[in-house]
């Protein structure tokens, strides 16, 4: 650990207090005996996300699983007076360890908030509690013709109430946005306590600061969501998937913009993947490569309100993408033939992981017509610092998850020596490029000590000074976002 | 004048120093002589908005119009120095005075800042100056396939920047949403004088909290947007609109979600009037009615890629509309044809001036299905108050520009003394279901007395120490969005 994180974990262990015997009695009084956990093997699965490291793992004192928003108040007015941080969490398939306590104290668990309260089909809007899982929203709305779309690849896993703590994106973002832009109101527990209710079931509001959407990617610091509203729309009754195999990467990523601009179209889903992507996907999944010379491939869906429209529509695309240079294009039109095409796309993760667990994987997000400029740079990364660095994300938004993956032969001590170092060599050209360091998965404690390399400083002071507002005694989910001072002067 | 607002005035005058001739000339010495006015005549230009009524007029003490970020920030630091309230200022066409002067002090001009400086097509972004005309920025698109889906309904006058700061909705808010969705980038001169960049050229980023979208609606209280970076889509190839006749309110309304639920078409605009507003536009215009049964109208315009899938949509909507109890649908699909059916709706708000200029133009928000509920309520009240309340607007967003007008034989104390209390009764009626006080017109200094009817004082609290983290001064636009406490504790 370097020196100043030193300082910073020596300060913030003064300013918080220990989990005593007694308050975890006043937490048993406040959920009931059965929903508090302080018992080392139950703590271990609340002590990380989805980010791979025994670095990025630090165990609660204590897990506590609320019922109501009423219940979550009493535990935060309960760790103001007692100084105990606390850390919410949904389904913990985060990627930035945004759930994770690094100071130890409390984890709230939304698990048992997993109710679909209301589907207002006049209104077209759900109600939802933070623990349901996205995918089961859509699951019960798509009988009235509707659907939520939110798409985090992990939709049939993660919490809507993380999803709206990250602002997830994912694979539909080009067409249908991200998590916030369906999100018309939230009901929140601050974090001294007060519950209070932003927006309602309105497409529009300007009445007074938009703190609805302020709440929405603060990753769980300004406060804990206990009741979403979330805007449905008509659910589209066509969709196609195009798998496009291109020779190498700049063809494959000037094919993205004549999609949209030439082709007037936008496309449900735009992503892409690097060589090494698809080859580490297409082994993992047992199955040949679509092409034999493929050096990057596109993924386009659309979808539509008519098979007609969709028709044409992919047929616009699949004649762009050969007069792009495509090596050629396959459809799927039937779900078997899409879920065939998606499959590689999704195991991507997992893929990785089988080859080397121990990989940053990023989430860099740059202009769309600048990732050809970025190419060659990850190329001259992977050299430089001898490591693999696969590409694949989603093309349309430019948010790609280049991942930083360990050569079998590097020690682990070189590798927590060197992975720093890479990591701010990646950021800075990102930044250059006019990118920023997440599109998606957000900064939490995993990328909280590089935002100043991407961010002016007025501007984090600024997002201190707005915790503090919200926050006054730093309870919520510390170090998270932005780096702790480490004399603890400002956000205190 | 109440008692409460005769403090709050006398708090604010003591807080705020006059612009002297020292300052003027230092002023003169920032943006250069010709662009500094002081004389009372050009001053009255700049002491309203686009709402009606001598007692929300406040004249400036000095106009400065600026022609960079750089002469912005010197001014504001001058104004913090000096303790002068600054009031930014785009076209002047708002509607809830945002831009009005209330404690005097420096009207800031963008109107010399009106370049489009960059029309960047592979990433399907302008880069503007916040002085722009919006339509300006269509016009300048068109030609390359693009378009810039923001529409206030003063598209043609207003500024760019102005919709920013008011996070302007408008008529094609229910298919693209509001003028929030598009700004992707902000630079902006903070209160006191720092310029800082926020986004960028990337449609996902989730680094940090969400300040863009925090200046995004936030009426000149937070920033001065110099620069707007605005993501653009492709340009429909087709458009159709449809002028609908119903008997009565509720048949019109209930025909709303069954296009979007049963027809899963969402339109590009679903405009509501009703029989007051039909009958007064057209008088205005010297048109007959369309029908001479109407009880209320829909207008509703579809958009999209191709001529086949606009017929094909809007074929639906007229079958669902007839279906569901339309008198007659008439299409218009010729340039001429649609300019002729929008006409009446974009004429509305002067028709109604012509009829009595003594009005209040309101902008409520409810859920859309609550539509059919709000209007025996405002029958109620134009009963009890005795004032006319004509009611058209956004229907497909629930918006509403409901209008208390002034009957001709009322006098001019006896409605300054009751348009407080139809306007609180009104308010309260909005929060009851569901709604609130504005949708896309702002709070400004028209509705912040109104405010805390409608909002947790939590709520109202958290935002004026937001706006203190920003403005500790209290120079920047003061006395909107929320009441000044008589006393000025809070935001000072």
């Amino acid at each position: 650990m370097a020196e100043a994180d030193l300082r910073v974990q020596g300060f913030m262990d003064r300013h918080y207090r220990p989990v005593t015997a007694t308050i975890v009695t006043r937490l048993r009084a406040i959920v009931g005996e059965g929903h508090v956990y302080d018992d080392p093997a139950a703590l271990l699965d609340y002590a990380h996300d989805e980010v791979a490291g025994d670095e990025y793992v630090h165990m609660p004192e204590v897990v506590v699983k609320p019922a109501t928003a009423a219940e979550i108040s009493q535990i935060m007015r309960l760790a103001n007076r007692e100084r105990i941080p606390v850390t919410p969490r949904g389904a913990g398939s985060g990627l930035s360890c945004g759930a994770v306590p690094v100071y130890g104290g409390i984890v709230l668990s939304l698990e048992r908030m997993n109710r679909i309260l209301e589907i207002d089909r006049e209104n077209m809007v759900a109600v939802v509690e933070p623990g349901v899982v996205t995918n089961d929203i859509n699951e019960a709305v798509s009988e009235y013709g509707l659907f939520y779309a939110g798409y985090p690849m992990s939709v049939e896993l993660c919490f809507i109430g993380g999803n709206v703590a990250e602002n997830a994106g994912g694979g539909r973002a080009i067409k249908y946005g991200v998590t916030g832009r369906y999100v018309l109101g939230l009901e929140v527990v601050l974090p001294t306590g007060e519950i209070v209710q932003l927006g309602g079931k309105r497409v529009k509001d300007v009445t007074g600061y938009d703190l609805l959407h302020l709440m929405v990617g603060s990753e769980g610091t300004l406060g804990i969501f206990t009741r979403i509203i979330l805007r449905l729309l008509p659910l589209p009754k066509a969709r196609a998937v195009l798998l496009i195999p291109f020779a190498d990467v700049p063809t494959a990523i000037r094919a993205v913009p004549m999609i949209m601009t030439q082709g007037r179209i936008i496309p449900t889903s735009i992503e892409f993947m690097d060589r090494l992507s698809v080859q580490t996907a297409y082994d993992y999944i047992g199955e040949r490569l679509p092409h034999p010379d493929i050096g990057a491939m596109l993924l386009i869906e659309v979808d539509g309100y008519s098979e007609s429209q969709v028709e044409a529509e992919y047929n616009a695309i699949v004649d762009l993408c050969l007069e792009a240079g495509a090596l050629d294009v396959y459809v799927g039109n039937t779900p078997a033939a899409e879920r065939r095409i998606w499959r590689p796309r999704q195991e991507m993760a997992e893929a990785f992981k089988a080859v080397c667990p121990v990989q940053s994987l990023e989430d860099i997000v740059v202009p769309l017509a600048q990732i050809p400029d970025l190419m060659p740079e990850l190329e001259r990364l992977s050299q430089k610092y001898d490591v693999l660095i696969p590409c694949y994300g989603h093309a349309g938004d430019g948010n790609l998850h280049a991942t930083i993956v360990k050569q079998p032969g590097t020690s682990m001590e070189e590798w927590r020596e060197k992975l720093p170092v890479i990591l701010e060599d990646l950021y800075h050209v990102v930044a250059r490029l006019g990118g920023t360091i997440s599109g998606e998965h957000g900064i939490g404690s995993k990328r909280a000590r590089y935002l100043p390399l991407v961010m002016d400083p007025t501007l984090i002071t600024l997002q201190r000074r707005i915790k503090q507002v919200f926050d006054p005694l730093n309870i919520l989910n510390p170090g998270k976002i932005f780096p702790e001072m480490p004399g603890g002067e400002e956000g205190r």
